[in-house]
């Protein structure tokens, strides 16, 4: 057994999948969640995801061994430290935000150092579903979780989280606080912004009644993160607002690009720009593959 | 049978596929293929999908029924000009290509009239694999075959071109070119552009070793388009160029908003962009559940 007491502050998709997992795992053995909405917790004993909870905060973090922060990227910057505020050295504390640089800086801000049983982390698993009742065991099965230890960080709590991640069937990897928010910046906060103004764009056009009557299954697939949490999403755009708007910037040089070969009919550049384009996507596409035949089951 | 005699001219995923469907759909009695490259066709022979080809022009148009001009879009402006010039009022001429208002224009600029027996097409369907050795008889099942008939187009000409496309188990929509080309270009040509501009973006950056090694599903659905097959679609781009470029204008302008409310903070207006996308991008993946759900079995 990895871990007695867990608490999970904020009980949602990833709160909750987190609980289910490790139950299934039998590496924990207590769950107790806290959150700001009593209704959701009683669904989480409900649904049989944790043991207790409760809406005290204090009262959860007593004994914990490991305490994750698993609210929305704000909420989380503030709680972090006022978990680190409530606990003891011994208690292993980490979470699951999108963007990590924010949250170190919050930290920072409140203290002379940075404690060591600090762990960010970040599971790169989600769904545009979200909330208690999407919930489920193998949400992080053969996903990425990525840790972000800082140079304070106690080598025995990142491994503790480590190996809290590695019972969902999550493959656990290291990197440093800039490079996670690069990365993320690139592959999912600004995709998720491009999509979300995609569709916005169209549906203020006079024929978005049609526009939406005749899009086919690739508009579909494009536009299916524009389907997620907008509250989450516009959270993560600010907490990683540095990062983000780099991305956009390389990403609108190299539209504008493109759009003046379209104006201009250069159909020799369009096509370069499309080639490198798609020898880079199919790369990535057989990346992917490849990963997913090399991870172990979790069984 | 709908058809004694069909001509296909370009034996890719489309001709291939829509020779396939009504061969097996019982529909055809004869199918003659013709291309710049003898291997393709002969491949299509060897698969069963065409009886005959030829890369002579002429021999191939003889006694056709139906001529379905099925190359790239730039080819096909040229071809549909050279098609009509041989064939006589009874042989129905159509078109698969992505857009249609550079075709009709390229007819125009030919002759006094737009002859009666031209039915322009384009069934919206399609993969990010393409080629002969993709085609397969199901490809149109269930999706959609808008067809552009001018004011010049003979009713019977139309009816018979909507059966060939009923008989694949498509369902079959009449708009007007500019409707046609403004929707295309919304839903199809411009997520195109922003995937390829997206992933050319990426793959520049110095960090893109991580950025395609840590990217996920969500990131996978988005870019999936960027796949696609390069000189069609930067021969589609210039073809629908100035719808196009109305489009991505369109899509720069929220994106510029989406980016200022990030710089300055506004957590509240990125929240109401996020929240009126996500209305939208559920209420068409409601649109596209039902039509599924409506569309009748092919047998």
């Amino acid at each position: 057994m990895l871990i007695n007491k867990l608490v999970i502050l904020g009980l949602g998709l990833i709160g909750g999948s987190l609980a289910a997992a490790l139950r299934e795992a039998g590496q924990v053995n207590q769950v107790v969640a806290w959150g700001r909405r009593e209704s959701t917790l009683a669904r989480g004993l409900e649904l049989g995801l944790i043991d207790s909870f409760s809406l005290d905060l204090d009262e959860v973090l007593a004994d914990a061994d490991v305490v994750v922060v698993a609210t929305p990227t704000l909420l989380a910057e503030e709680l972090v430290n006022r978990v680190l505020d409530r606990v003891g050295p011994d208690t292993v504390v980490t979470d699951v935000a999108s963007v990590k640089g924010n949250i170190y800086r919050a930290v920072q801000a409140q203290r002379a150092t940075v404690p060591g049983n600090l762990v960010l982390g970040h599971p790169i698993a989600g769904s545009e579903k979200s909330g208690v009742d999407a919930a489920k065991a193998d949400l992080f099965d053969r996903h990425r979780v990525i840790l972000t230890p800082s140079e304070e960080t106690d080598a025995k709590a990142e491994l503790l989280i480590r190996k809290m991640w590695q019972a969902t069937g999550a493959e656990v990897v290291s990197m440093s606080i800039p490079d996670h928010d690069r990365v993320l910046a690139a592959t999912s906060h600004l995709p998720h912004v491009l999509a979300f103004a995609l569709v916005d764009a169209l549906s203020g056009l006079d024929s978005s009644q049609d526009i939406f009557r005749f899009a086919a299954g690739g508009f579909r697939d494009f536009t299916r993160i524009a389907s997620s949490d907008p509250t989450m999403w516009s959270e993560i755009s600010l907490a990683n607002k540095e990062a983000l708007l780099e991305t956009i910037d390389a990403f609108d040089a190299h539209l504008a690009k493109l759009r003046s070969s379209i104006e201009t009919g250069d159909l020799e550049s369009i096509a370069a720009t499309f080639t490198h384009a798609k020898s880079a996507r199919d790369h990535f596409s057989r990346l992917m593959d490849e990963r997913q035949s090399q991870l172990p089951d979790k069984d």
